[in-house]
Formats: structure tokens, sequence, C-alpha cells
């Protein structure tokens, strides 16, 4: 094989990551700046993440192809994946400029292949993983010297929220000042070696119908709501000062507060939109219900519940009250898959939650799996490649 | 029977509104001052109302009483009757003051029985009726000056809303800005005669369990929320100028957009509570679902849902849409009782609803019973007493 037709490849995961502020709300929607900074826990990718292979090569003739989760995508009628590729050319392209010596990897078409781990149907955003991965897997690719911050810059283009899973444990996304968004990036706040015991219960609740897609809730939010604008300017600066100090001090009852008082916030100005939007349903309310049931019997809070988009609940609590809170909905959801996940064996089904039987029947008939999971590291390089050495895709796992 | 023996008796009838800019938040909780004004629709007595007579006599022994549907009621630890019958009472006795040929009424026992025509179990806001019809009873009894606007201050001690009652049509409760309350108090924005053609359909929706007390959720609002303050100061004001235009105007499309905004709104703030407060649940979403159903195929606002402290919804229409509105209820709720009401001849089930076949099944499996009303008048002097002329409670109807 000459170096002409040579295959370059480079493969990464990257994780879900699950907002405690809430992004909610465009200032300028071609470059995906947010109304307000916002701030979200990684999660481990154990149970969820993205696996991207991006691959370039002179052989490869036509134009940059992704292939996802089996499917071929149509990436060139996609502005946002396009701004991504093109921002990413043009940093490899200055490398190359500076050292001829390098291969013309920005001239050559690109190859991507992309799965999840995780069922597309269980309605969790896989667009900030999936944007991650592909960012990060193609800066490998291309040998770039920027890091995770300067990167998110790019993959912000991609989906907002994408930012936000270019590092690991507690990170931020500054939502910035500048028109250009140049100062619109992510920030990590603490490592997850820092509070290592966080874990999240996933609750995946049977949505009878897709909710209004986030972009355009988003915007109808923003030229709507006569409660946002508050929300925007004062409460979220607010919180995330609070919860950047709950974090740094390990603080589980201010973090868990704000983290669901700052969901209910977002779902407020989502009901306060014209026309309304509503993501939560009686079974998220029933989850809302059960949580809140945990920290009244605890006496503090130990758990503390945030919903996005949609009607699934994640619950985050520490390790050490496992049984407290997951224990209680392993007991009333014994029956549902997920159980065997990668913490499961810290819970064990804790009868006496003392649900109201309405809560309990509501749960019951609405959660139809659940995720264990926790805190985790941010994008990874692996050696497993979905692409062969022959440029052809291979089945991921 | 001596004049001293003689048994006084005034009867009067008093209706339900319902707001369409909610009142949700006290500045002073012993003088039920809001936070913000509030605007109602008068509902026809034909369908809701409460039925009180006033009696007093110095033959009567023991302390002032009241039955209502039948029940005796403690009103001696009722610091907000006990509010009412000391204002009406110093107001009965200054004109005994003026003129010593008056029976000394304010010096006597009252016997005060009421009745609502409507079940208690519906959920709906009785108190509003009912302190209205008090406070009408006794000011007929004692031969008060004072108009209605006068009497809805002492109304207001009784039930914040109730002083919406002592008025017909359209009525608006000015926040006001004295310390004392002195300037809280209603306002007739339009009579039933300017715009009679006005509907209202209730949905009654089986709540599982009955929800957080409107004067502990109103504190909790104004205490916790940080999207309420800008409702309270700014969105409410606005809001206001803009449906009494609308009523003036007789504009449906400005009446129903405002309505359902506002009670979006309010139930936002509620989310936004901490711990957040929920009254709407999966039926009244159907509900809501099923107005906008009737909106979009209409191509302009000819229904306005609305929602006070629980999942009843109340949908507001014009005589001429009762067909495309109410009717397209009628079709999917004929089993449930109440399609006998005062405007029923109107509403014939209209096939051609369109409704997601989710949102049949909610709102056949949630709604109970429904009430078909529109607007009505004010309090009403009635012949009808029930106390006999032997001083004793009589079986209502």
């Amino acid at each position: 094989m000459s170096a002409d037709s040579q295959i370059y490849r480079a493969s990464t995961t990257a994780p879900v990551n699950i907002a405690v502020i809430k992004y909610w709300g465009k200032r300028d929607t071609a470059l995906n700046l947010p109304t307000n900074s916002s701030l979200s826990v990684t999660l481990s990718q154990k149970s969820l993440r993205t696996h991207t292979t991006a691959s370039a090569s002179s052989s490869y003739s036509g134009q940059d192809s992704l292939i996802l989760n089996g499917e071929e995508e149509d990436i060139q009628s996609s502005k946002r994946t396009q701004a991504c590729l093109k921002h990413l050319r043009s940093l490899r392209a200055e490398l190359e400029d500076k050292d001829s010596s390098l291969p013309k990897l920005s001239s050559f078409p690109l190859r991507l292949v992309s799965s999840n781990n995780f069922p597309t149907a269980a309605g969790l955003a896989s667009s900030a993983a999936g944007f991650a991965a592909l960012v990060r897997a193609i800066a490998d690719l291309y040998e770039l010297p920027q890091s995770p911050e300067q990167l998110s810059l790019i993959a912000r283009q991609g989906s907002g929220s994408a930012c936000r899973s270019l590092q690991g444990g507690f990170v931020a996304w500054r939502a910035g000042t500048e028109a250009d968004g140049s100062d619109s990036k992510s920030q990590e706040v603490a490592p997850v070696e820092h509070w290592p015991t966080m874990r999240a219960l996933i609750l995946v609740v049977s949505a009878e119908k897709k909710g209004v897609p986030s972009t355009a809730g988003m915007q109808t939010t923003v030229e709507t709501s006569t409660l946002a604008p508050a929300r925007f300017t004062e409460i979220v600066p607010r919180r995330m000062k609070e919860i950047e100090k709950a974090i740094q001090e390990k603080d589980f009852e201010t973090f868990g507060r704000i983290t669901m008082q700052d969901s209910n916030s977002f779902h407020a100005i989502c009901l306060d939109s014209w026309p309304p939007i509503h993501y939560l349903n009686d079974v998220s309310r029933a989850a809302m219900n059960a949580v809140e049931t945990a920290n009244r019997k605890a006496g503090k809070i130990i758990a503390a519940y945030t919903f996005d988009a949609g009607p699934n609940a994640v619950i985050y609590y520490e390790k050490e009250n496992a049984h407290l809170v997951a224990g209680v909905f392993k007991n009333v959801l014994a029956r549902v898959s997920g159980w065997e996940g990668e913490f499961s064996d810290e819970i064990r089904p804790n009868e006496y939650g003392s649900l109201e039987q309405k809560t309990l029947m509501t749960l019951k008939s609405g959660v139809s799996r659940v995720i264990c999971t926790g805190i985790g590291g941010g994008p990874e390089k692996i050696d497993r490649h979905l692409v062969d050495e022959h440029g052809q895709p291979v089945s991921s796992e």
C-alpha cells in the first residue's frame, strides 16, 4: 500500500451528559450560542457512550460520509455537521501549511462510522455524545493540538450540549458574551475523581409520542415566554455560582436542591411558552413524588430528579444512599430491564419506600426500563476501529 | 310574636366566578391582599350558585351559627368568617346609632344557612360563591347602603376571589396599593348583557387526591418562586390592560389567547415553587390538546382553556362555536353526566374533532362529569328562605 492510498484512522468514545443547570434558549441559532450558562454531570461510558471512528484517505472517492448505528446519514445537508467538519479541516490545513511533511488529510474525504451502546428508542439525548465523539475522533485523526475546551467551540456548533461531553466529571458551558461565540465554551468544574460516589438512576418512560423537538421548543420559549427573561439574566447566573460551590464542597443537599429547582424552572418556562410545551407527564410527576418521599424519610435531600426535553427521569444520588434511593425504585420496578447495570451491585430492593399507591401504580405502568449509572470521565481514545484497514465499515459490537 | 322576638331574614344567591387572569399570591395574608390584580367571568347561577339565608333575632340564644349543606360549620374558629361578620355588624351598628328606630340587629346572634346547587365533590372552588352570598345576605338583612364594590372589601377578607362574585359579567379585582387594603376591591368591567354569548364548558376531572390547598400554595409560591416576581409586577398588569380591551371589543381571539397564557403562567410559577406544586395532570393536558386542536381546525382561537388550583378544565367559547368546541367534547364524552345543562340544546356531538387517539382515551378515562354553563349575573335577592319563620333551618331544595 502506497502512502497515497493509506487509510488514516482514529477512534474515540464520548459520554452522555445530563445537565443540572439547563440549557434552554439560544441567543444565536446559527452558532448555537445559549441564552444562559449551563452545567452537567458527565455519565459513565460503561452504560452510555458513542463510539466513533474517523478515517481519511486519498483513496476514498466522493464526499464525506457518516454511518450511524449502521445507517448512512445525510451529512451533506446538515449545516451543523458541515460547520464542524469545515472548522476541523481548517485547523488541520493550518498544520499542513506549517509542516509540508504532513499528509494532506484536510484534502481527503472523511469516512465516519459511529455507534451508540444504548437503544435510540430509549429517548436519551444522543446528539451530545454523538457530536463530541465526532469532533474528538476527527481532532485525533488530524492530530490537532487544541485542548478539549477549544474543541468544545467546534462541538457546540454541532449540538449545544455536545460541548459539555468533551470533558468528564462536572462540566460548565460558559454562555459567553461575544457575538462570534468565541467565548462560549466548556470548562471542567471538577473531575470525576473529585466526587466519584455520584450515581445516576435513569427511568426510561414510554412516551406516547415524541414531544416538541428541542431546537424548535427553545426558540418558541425565547420568543414567547414572559417568565423566561428573568431565568436567563438573573436566576441561572445565581444558581451557577451556588451549584459550583456545592460541587466544590461536595454538598449534596445544595447540589440536589438546585438541580431539582432548575429542572422545574426549565419546565415552567416551557409551560409558559406559546403554544405551551409539555415534557413532563404523570409518570414524571410520580418519579418526582417518589424522590420527595425518599428525601422526606431521610430528613434531608439525598436524591435529586432532573428532566430534559422528555418524560425520562434522571435521579442523582450518592453511593452511600443507594439503598434509600435506587433501592426504592428497584423494589417497585423489579421487573423492568436495566437493573444489571454497572453500579447495580450497590442496589438492593428497599421495600420500605412508603410510596403512595397511586405513585406506585403510575411508575409500574409507565417506566419501561432503567439505567443504573454514575459519574464518568471524558472522551477516550481507543484502538478498536469501526473502519477496517481497507476503509470499510465494520459492525461495531 | 312581639317585635323583640321577631325573626329577621334575607336571602340571596351568589355565583361562582372563574378567573381568566389568575389570583395567586398574597401580599398580606391576614387581609387577603393580592400580589396582583385579577379578572374573572361570573358564571350563570342556573348551574352553579350558593343560596344563603341570613337571619337574626333577639330570641336566638348562643353564638352566631352557620349550617352549610346541612352540616353545622365551626365559624367561631374561622378568623376569615369572623372578620366578615365583625365588619358587617359594625356597618349595621352605624345605621342603628344614626336611627334609633331601627331594630338592634347588630346585637342579635346570626343564624346563617347556606346550600350549593352543585356537588362539593366536583372540586369546584365554592368559597368565592359562599362568602359572596354570606356577605350579600347579611348586608341585605342589615339593609346596608354599601355598593357591591364596597361590600367586596368585606367578602375579600373571607376569600380573596369572593370579591369577584358580588357582581356579574366580567369583574376585575383591583389589587390596590394601600397597606390597609382599602383600595383592594372589585370592579365590574362589563355586564353580562355586553357579551351574553360567552359560554363555559367545565370538565370535572377525577383527581386521585386533593392538591396543595390554595392558601398554602400561594404562600409557597410568593416565598420561593424566582419566576413569580416578574408575573406580579409586569406580566399581569400588562395582561389586565390587554384583556379588558379585548372584552370591551368582544375580541374573542385576544381574550382566549390571554386567558390560556395566564393560566399557563400561573401553573408555571406553581411548578417553579419549592417544593413544586402540581395541579395539572395528563387529563388536563389532554383537554388543552383538544382545545388546541379545535383552534387549529378553525384557523383561529375559538376556545380557551383555563385551570384553577386543580385538574378541572374550564373552556370558554362563544355560542356560535358551540358545535366546534363543546360538540367535540360531547362526542367524546357522551356518556358522562352533565350534558343536560342550561345551554346544552346548543351543543350537538361533533364527530369531526380529529383528536388523537391518546387524547381521546385520556379524556374518556379521566373526565367524570361536565357542566354546560355560560356567563351570568351577580347575586340575586330571593324570597325563598332557608330559615323558617320560627328561626329553624329548612331543607333547601
